[in-house]
C-alpha cells in the first residue's frame, strides 16, 4: 500500500520513524522547503524531534500536498487541527476518492466543533469506513528515544485496522487494534483539558492526594461521556452511510487508548496544558497565560467543543464543564475547585 | 460515641489528628512510654509526622491496649498488618463484644492471607456487620500539611457508616461512603503490587509512555479481579454470619478509593514499594534490596497472599501474577515484563 504522511511536527516526524524504521516506504508531505531540505541531505527533521534520523531511501518528500495524496493510497493526517483548513485548502473535493485516512489529530477543529473524520466526511466524501485513528499515550521524543509505546488503531472494519497497525509494528511500538473510532477521538480531546484542569488544581496548591482523587474523576467523567456519545452517535444516526456504531458500549475504558492517555497527559509535568492549567490557577488571566506561554493549550479550545457538544450529549460532566466557565466564564478557579470538590468521589 | 484509636505510625497519628481537629475527644492507644509523654508534653508524636500538633485536652493517651478498648465503643485500627498478632496478644477474646471495628489497616495478615475482618471474626467474633473500614488515597504528609483529602468509609449499614464518616469531615478531608468494605480492602492491597510493578518498570528503563500503559491495565486487572470476588463472597457465603454481600457488583472501580489511590501509589516517586520495585527492576535480589532498604515493602507479601487467594477467584491478573513470580519464584524482571508486555491493551 501506498503510505503518505502529512505533517513536519513532533508527532508527524515520530510516526514517520515507525513506519521507515519498519522497512515500509513513504509519501511524506512536510511544510516547508527547509525541512525538505534538511532532512534530504542530513536525514532528521531540524524543528522537531530532531534527535530521530531517517532512512531516506524509503522517503519521497514533497511540498506538494496534492501530489501526495495522489501517489498514495493511505494517508496518515498529522496535522494540528487548528492548522488543517490552512493545510488543505486548494485540495479539490475528489482528491480522496478510493483512498483511506488515518488521522494521527488530536483535537477538534475548532471553529466547526467537529471531529476529523465529520470534516472529511463533508469536505472529502471519505466515510467513516475509509477512516481510521491512531492514538494512545505517545509521547513523541520517546518514540525518537525507542522506549516502547503503545498505539491504538482504530477502524470499523477489524481486518482492514489489523492490516493498518502491522505497518506500525516494530521493536519499540506495540500496537492495539479497536473498533471504537469516534470514542478513541473524544477521548484525545477529554483528556487535554483534565490535564489542565490538573494544571489549575496544582496552581490552586492542592496535593497529591487530591491530584489523584481528581483524575479518577476524570476518568470515570470521560468514561460516562464516551459511553453517551457512543450511544448517541447510534440513535441519530449521525454516520448513517455505514452501519451503525454500535459497539461502543463494550469499550473498555481502562484501555491505554482511554485511560493510559488520560494518565500520561495529566501526569506529565511538562505538558502545554498542564503549563497552562497551573498559570490559571496562579491567577494568570486566559491572556496573559496564553501571551506568557506564546502558544495556545489544546485543552483550551477542547473545553469549549466539548462544552457545545455535551449540550446534546447530556452526560454528567462536572469537572469538564467547570474548567470551561474558568476558561471561559469568568468563573474564579478557586470558587470552581470548590464546586468540583464536593462532585468527587 | 467513645472513640478509641489503636496504633502510632503516621497514619493513626494523621486519624488522631484529623478526629481532634474535629472536636472528638479520643482514647488513644501509642505503643511505647516514650511516644506517650512526647504527645502529652509536647503535643506532637516524636516519630511519625511531627509536624502535626495535638489539643491535648481531647485526647486520653495509654499504652495500655485493653483499657483503651474497655473505654472505647468503635475502635480504629492502624497497625500495620504485620504488628497486629503481637500488638493484640493478651487481650480477649471477649475484648470487642458490643464494639464496632473501623479498619485503617492495609494490608493483609501475612501469615493467614486473610483480611483484617477475617482475623477479627475468627479471633474476636467481630462480625461484618460492625466492622468499617476507612480508606483512600492519603499521603499521611499531606494530612498533616492539611491539604485537602478523600476518606472513604466503607460498612454493610448506610447510616452507620455515615455517622461514622461524619467524626472525620473537617475542612481539610472530605468524606464518601459506600458498602464494598471488602473490594476496598484488597484495592488497598493490590495497589501495592502494582506500585512495586511501576518500581521494577522504571528500574527495567522503561519509560513514562509506558508506564501509563501498564498504569491503565493494573486499574483494568484490579477492577477484574474485584469484581470477581466480591461474587465470590457470595457465592461460597463466606461472610454466612450476616446478609450476603451482593453490592459488589456495582461498584464504580474508577472511584477514588480503587483508582485513586492506586494512581497516588504508582505515580509517588517516593513510595516504598516503588523504591523496592525499582531496586528489583535494576537486578538487586530481594533479599538485597529488603537489605538496602531497611525495611520489608507492603507489596512483596501482598503479591504472595493475592496469588494465594487468586487460586480461587481465578481472575486474569497477569501483572500481579508476573510480579509474584520475580519476587518469590526469580522469574527476571526482564523476561516478566516481557510477558507483561503482551498482555497489555
Amino acid at each position: 500500500m501506498g503510505l503518505g504522511i502529512i505533517g513536519s511536527g513532533s508527532w508527524a516526524t515520530a510516526l514517520a520513524k515507525i513506519v521507515t524504521d519498519n522497512g515500509h516506504g513513504i509519501h511524506w508531505w512536510v511544510r516547508s522547503d527547509n525541512i525538505l531540505q534538511h532532512l534530504s541531505q542530513r536525514k532528521h527533521n531540524p524543528q522537531y524531534l530532531s534527535s530521530a534520523s531517517f532512512d531516506t531511501s524509503r522517503i519521497t518528500l514533497s511540498t506538494d500536498l496534492q501530489s501526495v495524496i495522489a501517489a498514495s493510497d493511505m494517508l496518515v493526517i498529522a496535522v494540528p487541527s487548528a492548522y488543517l483548513e490552512e493545510t488543505f485548502a486548494g485540495i479539490p473535493a475528489d482528491a480522496f476518492t478510493g483512498k483511506s485516512v488515518v488521522s494521527a489529530v488530536k483535537g477538534m477543529l475548532p471553529e466547526q466543533n467537529i471531529l476529523l473524520n465529520e470534516w472529511l466526511l463533508s469536505r472529502y466524501k471519505v466515510s467513516l469506513s475509509d477512516y481510521f485513528t491512531v492514538m494512545g499515550p505517545c509521547h513523541a521524543e520517546e518514540v525518537a528515544n525507542e522506549k516502547l509505546s503503545y498505539l491504538t488503531f482504530s477502524g470499523l472494519d477489524a481486518e482492514r485496522t489489523a492490516r493498518l497497525a502491522a505497518c506500525f509494528k516494530t521493536y519499540y511500538i506495540n500496537t492495539i487494534v479497536n473498533s471504537d473510532v469516534i470514542g478513541v477521538q473524544y477521548a484525545a480531546v477529554l483528556k487535554n483539558i483534565y490535564a489542565l484542569g490538573a494544571g489549575i488544581a496544582h496552581g490552586l496548591e492542592y496535593g497529591d492526594n487530591f491530584q489523584s482523587v481528581l483524575i479518577a474523576n476524570c476518568a470515570d467523567e470521560m468514561a460516562g461521556f464516551l459511553q453517551k456519545v457512543g450511544i448517541q452517535h447510534v440513535e441519530v444516526g449521525v454516520h448513517a452511510d455505514v452501519h451503525p456504531v454500535t459497539h461502543q458500549k463494550a469499550a473498555n475504558y481502562a484501555a491505554s487508548v482511554y485511560l493510559g492517555d488520560l494518565l500520561v497527559t495529566c501526569y506529565s509535568l511538562f505538558s502545554r496544558n498542564r503549563t497552562f492549567g497551573n498559570m490559571i490557577g496562579k491567577g494568570y488571566s486566559v491572556m496573559s497565560a496564553q501571551l506568557e506561554m506564546n502558544m495556545v493549550a489544546e485543552g483550551y479550545n477542547a473545553s469549549r467543543c466539548i462544552n457545545a457538544i455535551n449540550q446534546e450529549v447530556k452526560a454528567e460532566m462536572p469537572i469538564a464543564e467547570t474548567i470551561f466557565r474558568i476558561l471561559w466564564q469568568h468563573l474564579s478557579p478557586a470558587k470552581g475547585f470548590r464546586y468540583i470538590e464536593e462532585t468527587l468521589i
